[in-house]
């Protein structure tokens, strides 16, 4: 059994609590949070508390907190050398206050508020300094049913902008969609099983391979009719980059 | 029992061929290609031609072939008033020659050559220049487990074009993002549930809603590091194009 403190009380530390109490190999102690409030409908089910100097013995804690909240928040820990990870995308593992053994635990997906997350889906990128205490972490995701990756500071950063591109640009893409059909009155509906299709093509098939339409095709008819319909010039501008990114891609 | 002949042997032909055979209330009664050999493997299951003028009697032809032979082909089909359909999304209702009864079927979806493509996720766009043939084609969309949406030509030209943003473009996406990751030697398998969550997300909750990141947070430190990661120019005229969109988008 492993135990484990959470440290911060947003999206993430909220879906791992409750992914963690559903495990039988792990155990929460505690879940410390600087406002109370957001937490004490727990307080039936875990010990709850909002001062550092509180926190109990366990075999990490986890503080899932806001970036520039980590160093401060990690050196006012009340105890040196044990294990205390992050799960921030972008924040160094040297963030953390050296007094500690210092991990990441980075959950690479997109957490809904309310929806409750399957841990299948999310890949935990894991990294210490200590080598010994990568297995602790192991453990955790393996317990949670998460595949894990060994990934080094660097390399997570680059999945935190690799992230923007295929959660935050792709949602703005269709979010543009959603304005170009809404203006001629169509349901926006028509367009989401394309949207999953598209998604689910590259589950198994490269994006290189995947491509279609008329960037690659290289129809520049179709191009020019596009550029036509569309009325909004940022809209326009978009479709200009991305064809011309596809074309460079696709070597014409 | 509604009698179809298809003319066409690409991507679409095929897949439509193979739901309208599953049916017992569709008969493909016969098959045009020009080029014999594409089709000659479905020979002992239906009828093929290489002839126009050999085409027999039907409820309906579905002509899923290029744009650009949509017009040639239906002024030399040798028959008048029957109802003739196109599977384009770009191409007018009236490009179909007029001694015909017009109307178009066109799937809003991406076929991958080779795998099946199960109807239930193809939305069909339809339309008829005759009010009265509008339900045949409604017929044949439930018989193949479609829904049906009736499209206008302009409305469905902007579907066409919304379609390049959520398929074409968001691919683009998973592909620069494939790049970037390659560069620092990430597994792509990491990207893949954040994508598949990314497309369901918006399923049931509008894009404008599912927005996260820096650029609707405005966390100017994340975005300027973003940028100075990217080491391809055209990448970051991506980033930043995609970052002042979500920020026009809500508001900033």
């Amino acid at each position: 059994m492993i135990s484990i403190c959470i440290i911060g009380a947003g999206n993430v530390a909220t879906h791992l609590y409750k992914a963690f109490t559903q495990s039988n190999q792990l155990q929460v102690k505690q879940w410390y949070n600087r406002d109370l409030s957001k937490i004490s409908t727990y307080k039936n089910e875990v010990a709850i508390t909002n001062t550092l100097d509180d926190l109990v013995e366990a075999d990490v804690y986890l503080m899932a907190i806001s970036d520039d909240a980590i160093k401060q928040v990690s050196s006012n820990l009340p105890f040196e050398n044990r294990l205390v990870v992050h799960t921030s995308g972008s924040a160094g593992i040297h963030d953390l206050d050296k007094k500690l053994r210092r991990g990441v635990f980075y959950p690479l997906q997109t957490f809904s508020k309310g929806v409750d997350m399957d841990f299948k889906q999310v890949p935990i990128c894991i990294e210490t300094i200590d080598k010994q205490d990568i297995d602790i972490l192991k453990t955790i995701t393996e317990a949670i049913g998460s595949k894990w990756y060994r990934i080094n500071t660097e390399q997570r950063q680059t999945l935190h902008l690799s992230a923007v591109f295929v959660n935050n640009f792709t949602n703005q893409l269709y979010r543009i969609a959603h304005e170009i059909s809404d203006a001629k009155s169509i349901d926006f509906d028509i367009l989401k099983p394309l949207i999953m299709e598209t998604a689910k093509k590259v589950q198994t098939v490269s994006p290189y391979m995947a491509q279609t339409g008329p960037a690659v095709r290289h129809d520049k008819k179709t191009i020019k009719r596009h550029l036509k319909q569309l009325e909004n010039s940022k809209h326009k501008d978009i479709y200009e980059l991305l064809t011309a990114s596809i074309k460079n891609t696709h070597g014409r």
